[in-house]
C-alpha cells in the first residue's frame, strides 16, 4: 500500500477513534496485549530476520535495541494493560463557562485525529506508541525505521486482531510500508490527513521534521541537562545528584551532560566530583566518567580540556562537561546560550539563588536539588509517557494522554444571536 | 536597524519581561495608553502620509481599515487599558503534584520569550497586539504590512514611551522596519529568536507561515462557518440564527458562509430563507444576500448556482452558499469536507442529533442553536483575543492571555535521586 493511501485510511478510522467510549478502547487495548502475547512466536521469527539483516551495519547498541526476546514481549504486552488502566482524556471539561447570555461554553478534551509516529530501531516503540495514541482516541500511523521493519510489521499485526476483537477498525493503526526517506517526507507534509507528527529519535531526525514539517510537529527529545552547584550548596547532595544524573542512565535524553560549579567552591567540589565519578567508579570496577573541564577547571583538577563544542554535546555516554561559574547569573547565562530546553537543576540552600535560577532558567523542566533524570511520564505522574518535549507549544516536557489531545469548544445555545 | 538585530534585541528584553510582576506590566499598559493618546497628533499625521500613500493602490474597504482618528485611537487606548484590568497569566499554577518520594512537581505557566506578529493593514492592531504579548510576560515582534507602516511607528513610539515610564524595556516592544516579504520570512525561520509567530490577515498569508515558517506559528482565522438547520430545528430560530451569522457582519472570519439543510425541510425552509435575506433586505433598503444555490436547492428557489468552488470560498461578503444534504450524517460528510476548523453550528430541538453533531464534527467551536458570530475572545469569557486558532495544536478557538503562555515544569527536591 503506498503512504497515501496508508494516511486515507487512517483518516477514514477517525471518526471511529474519536466516538470510541472508554471501555471499548481498553477492552480494545486489553486484547491488544493478549494478541500481542498470542503471536510471540511469529514477532520474534521476525526479528531474528531483522537482526540477520541488521548485524555488520549497526552498531551494537542498536542491535541490542533491536533484539526482542520473550521478557520484552512480556514487557510490551504489559506496557499496553497499563494504558488501559489509565484513565480516559477525552471528553474531560476542561473549562466551562455559563456566559450572562445563556451560552454554556465547555473546552472539552478532544482527540488530535491522526497521530503519526516515526521512530527508529526499537520495536517496543510500536506497541507503545499505538497504545497511547489510540487511548488519546486518535489512529495511529507508525513509520518505523528499516531494520525494526519485520519486527514491527509483526507487532502491528497482533495489534489489529485486537483492535477487530473489540470492534474497532484495523485501519486505526497502520503501519507505513515504505522505509525510504521518502515516506518520512511524505508524513511531514501530509496537511488534511496528519493531525499531529511526533518523532521519537536522533537529533537528525528531529531536525529534519523541524525543518520540513509542515503539519503540527512536536520536537522532543535532544537533553543538554545542566546540574549547577551552587556556593550554598549540601556538597554531599550536590555530588549524589550529580552522579545520579550523569550516570544512572547515561543514554537517555535527561541524562546531565554538564556541571557549572560556583567559582567560590570549585577547589572544594571539583576534587569530590573527580573522586567521586572517575576513582571511585575505578574502585568499583564501573565506567569512570571522562571529564572535559573549562580552563578554570582544569586549573584545578586532571582531565581532559574542554572545547567550545563539548558545551553543546549531548554525550548520551560517561562523559561530562565541567564549566566554572560566576554564580547563579553565570550559571543562568550558560544555560541559556546552551541549552535545548530540556531539564536544568541547581543545587543550592540558598532560597533566593533557587528563586531566582527557577523562575529565569527556561526550559521544560527546572529542578531545585532534584536528580534531571526525574524528567519522565512516569516519574512525574502521568502514568506513560509518548516523549519529551523540548518545544514551548502545545505540550512540554513528558508527554501522557492528556497531552496526545487537543481540545475544542461545545457551545450549547437556545437561539442566541450577537 | 535589521530585523536580526531587532530580533536580537527583543530576546535581550525576554527576561525582564518574565520577571516583571504584574503590578508592574499594568503600570506600563496605563502609561502605553496615556502615551498613546498623548501622541495623537504625531500618529495621526503619520496616518495621513499612509492614506495618501495608499490611494489608488487598495480598496476602499483597505483603506478604511487604514485610517485613523481620534475615536479609533481613543478606542486603541481603551482597548489596552482593559488588558491591563485582566488576570496575569503568568506564574499561574496550572497542576502541583506531590510524588511519593517528595517531590513538588508544579506545572507553572510562563511566558513564551518572545512573540512575533505578522499583520497587514489594520493599524490598531499595533496595540492590541502589543498589549496583550507584553502582559502575556513576551516581549514583541511586530511586521505590519507596507500600508500602515509610518502609523504603526508612530504608534509603537508612543507605546515605547510608556514602557519606559513603566521602567520596561523598551526593546520589549520591537517593529520591523523592512516591509518587504524578505523580513516576513526572516521572521518565519528565525529560530532561537522567535518563540511564537502570530500571523494575523489573509488566507495567502496564513498558507506561506504554514508552508514555510520553521518556527512555532499558531495559524488563525480562516472561516468557512456552516449553519446545518436539522429537520428538528425551529425554523424562526433557524431563520435569526442564519441572518444574524451572515449579515451582522459579513466581513469576519466568524460570519456563516454555508447553509446545510436537512433535505426534509428544505421546502419549507428555503423560500422562507430568501425571503429573509433577500426580499425583507430589500424592502428594508439593507444590501440583499446572494444566494448560491447547489442544484437540489435551485429546485425550490431562485438563485445564482453554486459551482464546487463556492463551498470552499470564505467570502467575506453578502454571499451564501446554500446546499440540501441528507440529514445530519450528510451534513457531517459536508462538513468534514469542506470545513477551515474554525465554527459550524446545527440547530434542531432533537437532543441526539446535537449529541453527534457536536462530537462528530471538528472544528474550534461548534454550536448548537447559537450563532457562529460568537466565536470571539471577548463573547466567551476571556476578555481580549489575540486571533481565533484553526488548528489543533496548543490553541484552538481564541486565543486570550492564557493561550499566549506556555509552561514549564517546576520541580523541587531535597535532594531525590533516581
Amino acid at each position: 500500500m503506498t503512504t497515501q493511501e496508508i494516511l486515507l485510511r487512517a483518516r477514514g478510522a477517525k471518526p471511529a477513534m474519536a466516538l470510541a467510549d472508554t471501555e471499548r478502547k481498553n477492552a480494545a487495548l486489553r486484547a491488544m496485549a493478549d494478541c500481542l502475547l498470542a503471536a510471540e512466536d511469529d514477532i520474534l521469527a521476525a526479528n531474528v530476520l531483522d537482526l540477520q539483516a541488521a548485524k555488520g551495519t549497526v552498531s551494537d547498541v542498536m542491535l541490542d535495541r533491536l533484539a526482542l526476546n520473550r521478557d520484552r514481549i512480556a514487557g510490551m504486552a504489559d506496557g499496553i494493560r497499563q494504558v488501559a488502566g489509565l484513565p480516559d482524556p477525552v471528553g474531560q471539561v476542561l473549562r466551562r463557562v455559563e456566559r450572562p447570555n445563556g451560552l454554556v461554553i465547555e473546552r472539552t478534551a478532544v482527540p488530535m485525529g491522526v497521530i503519526a509516529i516515526i521512530y527508529e530501531s526499537r520495536p517496543n516503540v510500536t506497541s507503545d506508541a499505538a497504545a497511547l495514541a489510540l487511548k488519546a482516541g486518535s489512529a495511529c500511523v507508525l513509520r518505523c525505521g528499516k531494520e525494526a521493519h519485520r519486527s514491527a510489521q509483526a507487532i502491528v499485526t497482533a495489534l489489529k486482531r485486537g483492535l477487530e476483537q473489540a470492534g474497532l477498525p484495523t485501519d486505526a493503526l497502520m503501519l507505513v510500508e515504505d522505509t525510504t526517506r521518502a515516506s518520512a517526507n511524505e508524513l511531514m507534509r501530509a496537511n488534511g490527513l496528519v493531525d499531529l507528527l511526533i518523532p521519537r529519535g536522533g537529533a537528525g531526525l528531529i531536525r529534519a521534521c523541524v525543518d520540513n514539517a509542515t503539519v503540527n510537529v512536536i520536537e522532543t527529545g535532544t537533553g543538554i541537562c545542566h546540574i549547577y552547584v551552587d556556593k550554598a550548596a549540601d556538597l554531599d547532595m550536590a555530588l549524589d545528584i550529580l552522579t545520579n544524573a550523569k550516570c544512572s542512565r547515561p543514554s537517555v535524553c535527561n541524562a546531565a551532560e554538564v556541571c557549572l560549579v560556583h567559582r567560590d567552591i570549585a577547589p572544594t567540589l571539583l576534587p569530590r566530583l573527580r573522586e567521586r565519578l572517575v576513582n571511585e567508579r575505578l574502585g568499583a570496577g564501573q565506567v569512570p566518567v571522562e571529564l572535559r573541564l573549562d580552563t578554570a577547571a582544569a586549573a584545578i583538577i586532571d582531565g581532559t580540556p574542554a572545547d567550545e563544542a563539548d558545551f553543546d554535546t549531548e554525550f548520551l555516554d560517561y562523559i561530562l562537561a565541567v564549566s566554572v561559574v560566576d554564580g547563579v547569573e553565570g550559571a543562568m547565562a550558560h544555560i541559556a546560550t546552551h541549552s535545548t530546553g530540556h531539564s536544568e537543576c541547581i543545587v543550592t540552600a540558598d532560597a533566593a539563588a533557587a528563586r531566582t535560577f527557577l523562575s529565569g532558567v527556561d526550559a521544560a523542566a527546572v529542578y531545585h536539588n532534584a536528580s534531571t533524570r526525574f524528567t519522565d511520564g512516569g516519574e512525574f505522574g502521568l502514568g506513560c509517557e509518548m516523549g519529551i518535549s523540548t518545544q514551548k507549544l502545545h505540550a512540554r516536557g513528558p508527554m501522557g494522554l492528556e497531552e496526545l489531545c487537543c481540545y475544542k469548544y461545545i457551545v450549547r445555545g437556545g437561539g442566541q444571536i450577537r
